[in-house]
């Protein structure tokens, strides 16, 4: 199993962290949220469509929950239906046992099951106004502490993934009004990087204060300050996986000034986000924290389904916390990656015969 | 410690209870609801007065996680100053370092603190109309059933408690309408029976089916189907404590007719309910289902404060799952009654001084 997986950063740590969970309790927690910058034309992929990129979030907490969608009637996909990652999500969490809640913080639509609720509202499109103020960033990361503790306290590792269609660029605008060199991946092979950087810059424009809770108050979204305020709490509690990518790139940044645990956090994503040319993510991450980036190859490429194999094209690459949800179940069960694209390939043909 | 506990009911299923959930994880899971019906003058103290009621499941959450409300400017009490018995949850949560989460099961105002939203209204007055339709009672159910599903997953013991004003009311009204011969506790130690068994009577002349689901409909509240499909599904995962009163009778009542593990099952409550000899609790729940009751006594009648005497004097006697607690907590720890009254006076001091 351990093949499948590439260590970055600070590796001691990452032996450590494994080493640690591997026989514990693991609870992924999946946080939704939305952003109007979502809205600019050529953005995201993260939904067939305009219109339905907003129910993109809910319908992938009812999909990973039900293993179909409530809100919507098919599962989230591209415009020529490549599937959510949310669908190695589910597989990889399903056959490890691993229990899943969502967290609502900010999005557009509520999903249609239990899930928890932060208030708050979604985020504003930086390219035209603020994403918030400081009283909803304060409030992001207030309640993002609560919940951080209440869950770390019922699991040895708590797994925090996200679902933001546009969240990349909110990222990324973070990233650069922080001083740091992002090159960022996308959800689109071939990243709109110009636009993105056009919206960042007019956005950071805006910026005014030093203040971190300014600034991803101006140009972030609330995904951002809650899922730091998670992690910040979580951390002195248990161990913290952030399942993620660019986004969770920014979280970092922005819990590195509001403190946390480096020795409890590690990053678990998919290698293809750290194999991503046009990204430097694991520059990025090392720049920003000495903590550790476990990464692994799902063996999407040996697939006998285009629809999958897209994975490994450079499609999605990352999302619904698909990366670090892998490697828990593998770190859980013991599974290598041609299991996960054995089960992956069942949950394919399910859903799309 | 165990002086302070009676076993009723199955002794066996007790003793087997106790000794699987002492050396466990333990989560206490507070469902807060509403239902109109306490808006009928003189039938609940759970609250200051009439339009403060509805606030008293949201400010109960806020004072067991935050130590003070944010919805309402003091903790919930009565009238004349008796506080919630939610300080007695307080306290033995806390000084057993059990996790809660708030959970929102149709309250009328949600808490200012992240919470688990079910989606479900409140309940009507079952004087005047039915609680709720058959699609609310069966949505109730399901996202119960999710739910406990799931927190079950998380701990060894799911403790379930509940604040609803005004809900012995209608749990009394769905013990009568399940046939069952109950004489049911009050908030308030001249327990307004009178006005109840008219309200009861009247409401149960509406009912025209059989069915469990069309019953609770008409005459009951969202908290009694959410939780017994919590109780379902989490039974048939881990232990769970039903921690209440006669609300819990209704709930094991309905619960009796959709299914749930006997086995797995307990209710734990205060000896100020097994003690109530204006009801007839034992009774009630030994009619019901061959599960154990675990009663604490709480010793709060050797306190110093008449506040806290008046638990031991019939006002409250149970909410906000406090005998339920004070049992897990006494399981955790090993402390007695005289621990908790220690406890149970410092926080009244620091509230009220």
């Amino acid at each position: 199993m351990l093949k499948d997986f590439e260590l970055y950063g600070n590796v001691d740590l990452a032996q450590n962290f494994i080493d640690s969970v591997k026989s514990g309790r693991f609870l992924f927690s999946f946080v939704i949220s939305y952003t109007e910058t979502s809205e600019i034309p050529g953005i995201t992929f993260a939904g067939a469509d305009k219109d339905s990129i907003q129910y993109t979030p809910p319908a992938d907490a009812e999909y990973l929950h039900y293993g179909y969608c409530k809100t919507i009637d098919k599962i989230p996909m591209t415009p020529d239906g490549k599937p959510t990652p949310g669908l190695l999500t589910k597989t990889a969490l399903e056959s490890a046992s691993i229990s899943h809640l969502t967290i609502n913080a900010g999005s557009k639509i509520v999903p249609q099951l239990p899930f928890i609720e932060s208030g708050l509202p979604f985020g504003k499109n930086i390219l035209v106004q603020d994403a918030m103020n400081d009283t909803i960033v304060s409030h992001a990361v207030e309640y993002g502490q609560i919940l951080g503790r209440i869950l770390a306290s019922l699991t040895d590792c708590l797994l925090i993934g996200e679902c933001i269609p546009g969240g990349t660029t909110t990222a990324l605008a973070l990233l650069k009004a922080l001083d740091y060199d992002a090159k960022v991946s996308s959800s689109i092979p071939e990243n709109p990087i110009e636009l993105k950087n056009q919206i960042v810059t007019s956005a950071l424009e805006r910026i005014d204060s030093e203040h971190p809770y300014s600034i991803v108050a101006k140009i972030g979204d609330p995904m951002i300050p809650f899922v730091a305020g998670m992690l910040s709490s979580a951390s002195s509690v248990s161990k913290v996986m952030l399942a993620g990518g660019t986004q969770m790139a920014a979280v970092l940044a922005f819990a590195s000034k509001i403190g946390f645990n480096e020795e409890n956090t590690a990053i678990g994503t998919t290698s293809y986000i750290t194999n991503d040319e046009t990204a430097n993510f694991k520059e990025l991450i090392h720049e920003i924290s000495d903590i550790p980036i476990l990464s692994v190859d799902p063996g999407m490429k040996n697939s006998k389904f285009s629809g999958l194999r897209a994975f490994s094209e450079g499609f999605a690459k990352e999302g619904v916390g698909a990366g670090g949800s892998i490697i828990s179940s593998m770190l859980k069960t013991g599974n290598n990656s041609e299991t996960l694209l054995n089960l992956a390939e069942k949950e394919y043909q399910r859903l799309f015969t």
